[in-house]
């Protein structure tokens, strides 16, 4: 399972992280997580470099993690500060493996790769996520599936009929044409617009929530969905009357930051996020247990059905069938394809370099 | 884990598949059943072609099986027909593999391999599973080891002292010698005779049943078994008067159809046939108790220890001792075996043929 | 994973081989034991060389062992002697694989290479373990990881301070260095000495038992761990009056047998043996529940924790960060590396030579 390395992955909510340790499987390796003295969140290895104990088995002690089996203790850097056996030396070079963190968005983004390569500049903007004018309901949700199926599903507007019928399925946008556009950046942009129709039932609550009046059989919706690389999503879902402008009706703002946790297995971090009614905290309680139960039991039961009956069977290698719907999530595969494609070819590059080198006189 | 493929495996009893949706794995590939408008049974992978759900989570309409992902419906030949999303269009070449099927002796046969080869007329002949003379009691039991191991059992009449004791296991028999003969279309028979004995308990049962009067502990018994491939198994086990000829005494056609799962468990359907005391619902559930406790407690019980034991290992790299005993069951692997490589080597050759061509000027 | 396997290893204390059949898996093969009828420990491979079933379904007439599928005896030199069906031949070359066995130091010692080479003076000497002059209490605990994790422990003295803190911890003996003596046998001893402090909990409580009067805060404690490979450990622990010989103070000699079941479970055979207190059963309740006690809930999370964060890696691929205290533990990994090396490199020789012999005119 080869998985793009140089770029963000979202690794907890910042609430998750407190005042102890916190581990987390991402990309297949165990990662554990404290906050130092400053409260700034350090990611590190979870493994002790001496003799692979997992350190989150271990404690804090003044904005160090020690070790359960031996108690060496690694400050922020991953440098052993500590030995308390014997005349308590330490090889010069012990180091526990730390990853680059950015906390932004309310989450702790990690960096699984070149950690020289580590550019907080690179992680998109979601500024709904961080402001007052916004309020976004949160969620954390684990998906026994592997995370491209889980992209796939996100981008993919044609499941909603069967998957969702009684909560987003909205018969207007199943009419529509999924468009694609592309942004200078790599993201891509995969909307669809449905026309002259009724809402769907989770928009005529929020609509009433907005205070906006009676809802019409005759409204425009649309459902558009940004992708950035390697698994991000952001989608912009709204509703106005029939003509006229988006801005005269209600848009929530959604996001859906995909994490690998194992080749079959996946952390779905996603929020749901309003500009309207953020007080409301029935219509919280109303977003959170239809997301959740939406996802667990719509989605997730059909992404683990799709994964159980693929197994290790590679995608592109099964010849998939492709809809006009599809162009969605193909045009992510596709590029995601690429990036991994062109990291591994580098990777391959260096180490071949490097050989050189060390060969040559 | 090589299978034989252009053969024909009992893939249900018919009764197993009714009004709705049904599915199996077999040679380790998941297959969804069910019968179209006229009644006659489909077989099709249990997977879209489209994004890979498993089929079996759908649903029949008018006589097409609908994708409970997207929604696109397959006809009993694998053609998409319908597409609800968008404009409805598909991709010309849009198929669900179908699976060539046959119902016959009330049980439905898969051809797994090639579809052009799959002739009906390859079905042994089990004529008592389909008359009124006759009266089969029929099973299904799982067998948590390779089907290999299953035929050997069921080919093996030493076992019997052994691990049926007190059901089946007959002195008299246990002295004879097995022997081997072959039939043109490549069956094979091992046969045993016992002479001038008791006979076994569950005979003893039978001959009251069928009201043949007094037992005798001068009798004859005989217990042959016919191999054809690659797996299905008849028996004709009967008891008769010390040197009367076997029509005057009583004998049973039993069946054993054996249909891989997977490398390590087994689908055995069995039937146990007479054309005496046919409407006697007290011996109906006689046999099938009887059989079911025979199975399950002594015989699956050891084949599983054996496949436990086993594990991955290749039973001739294991060089095996075999006994005089061993004759049926070695004659059949060897006959199966030789059956698969050449089904390998013709596959591989087809291979090459077709590549040689795509290379030629 | 590759295993020494010209050598003994300790396969069950004696008095867990009774009148019946006994199978244990080591170095991952199932094998049965039995005693015959001189009362010898027989081992033989857990599988019948006729159709595979584990011949501890089995059981045991006349110092033969009798296969529960189809009823061949065995003898104690593996000979198969019976056949109850048809005319009762069995193959001359029918044999049950035979492993030597050794019972020394009321245990039983499994050879699991070449017969040839099995000498039984191979055994170390732990005559503690079976003489009046010494009392021991034994256990066998199963381990959740691979063996030479539970060697590295046992040879670690450094662990002590963080997983046994409240029980077999001594502050004195975490200042001493461990020093390293090898036997020309190739056995290697780690020991260390603590001085001027006090004993360890568990020493208290065997020195009341022992009557030798008030403990003092001035006292000196010594750690000393002999390894003979593969995976045998020694342990001689003590304390005295601070100043004063060994043989002045309390000694307890603890031996640590480390079998393989398999590349990640172990069979821990453990004792600890006293000259002192010998008739004091509340001391030996006390010792088997402490030693339980300290090895289920304090090493054996430990271990499993790091054979479940260190999975199919390879210890030395992981470039552990070495201490001073390590220095046990890696000269005896050093040690069994080169064993294992040197038969595998002997093993691969022969083989070439014997292909030599049969090409060669």
């Amino acid at each position: 399972m080869a998985y793009l390395r140089n770029t963000w992955y979202v690794a907890a909510w910042s609430h998750e992280i407190g005042e102890g340790l916190f581990s987390r499987t991402i990309l297949g390796e165990s990662v554990v997580f404290f906050r130092n003295t400053e409260g700034k969140v350090i990611a590190a290895r979870n493994l002790c470099p001496h003799r692979f104990a997992p350190l989150d088995r271990g404690r804090l002690i003044e904005g160090t993690l020690e070790c359960a089996y031996h108690g060496l203790r690694y400050n922020a850097q991953g440098k052993c500060v500590f030995n308390p056996d014997g005349d308590g030396r330490v090889p010069a070079g012990t180091r526990l493996t730390i990853f680059p963190v950015v906390e932004r968005w309310k989450a702790a983004w990690i960096w699984m790769g070149d950690p020289s390569k580590a550019d907080a500049a690179l992680i998109p903007d979601y500024p709904f996520l961080d402001t007052p004018e916004w309020h976004p309901v949160r969620g954390l949700l684990k998906v026994r599936a592997n995370y491209r199926y889980v992209i796939d599903n996100l981008l993919d507007i044609a499941h909603v009929r069967m998957v969702h019928p009684t909560s987003i399925y909205c018969e207007m946008l199943s009419k529509g044409k999924t468009e694609i556009t592309r942004e200078p950046n790599g993201a891509i942009w995969a909307t669809r617009l449905g026309v002259n129709g009724a809402p769907p039932p989770l928009f005529a609550v929020m609509w009433r929530a907005a205070g906006l009046g009676e809802l019409s059989e005759h409204m425009d919706h649309w459902a558009d969905a940004r992708w950035d690389a390697p698994s991000l999503i952001l989608n912009h879902v709204g509703i106005t009357m029939h003509g006229q402008p988006r801005e005269a009706g209600l848009e929530a703002k959604n996001t859906h930051f995909i994490t690998p946790e194992t080749g079959t297995t996946t952390h779905y971090f996603w929020t749901n996020c309003r500009a309207f009614a953020r007080d409301d905290v029935n219509l919280d309680a109303a977003i959170l247990s239809g997301t959740e139960q939406l996802f667990v039991h719509e989605d997730e039961v059909m992404l683990n059905a799709v994964q159980e009956a693929m197994g290790d069977r590679e995608f592109w290698s099964m010849k998939p069938a492709l809809l006009q719907a599809d162009v969605g999530p193909v045009a992510a595969r596709r590029a995601l394809d690429k990036l991994i494609a062109d990291e591994q070819r580098e990777a391959s590059a260096a180490t071949k370099a490097s050989i050189t080198e060390v060969v040559s006189p």
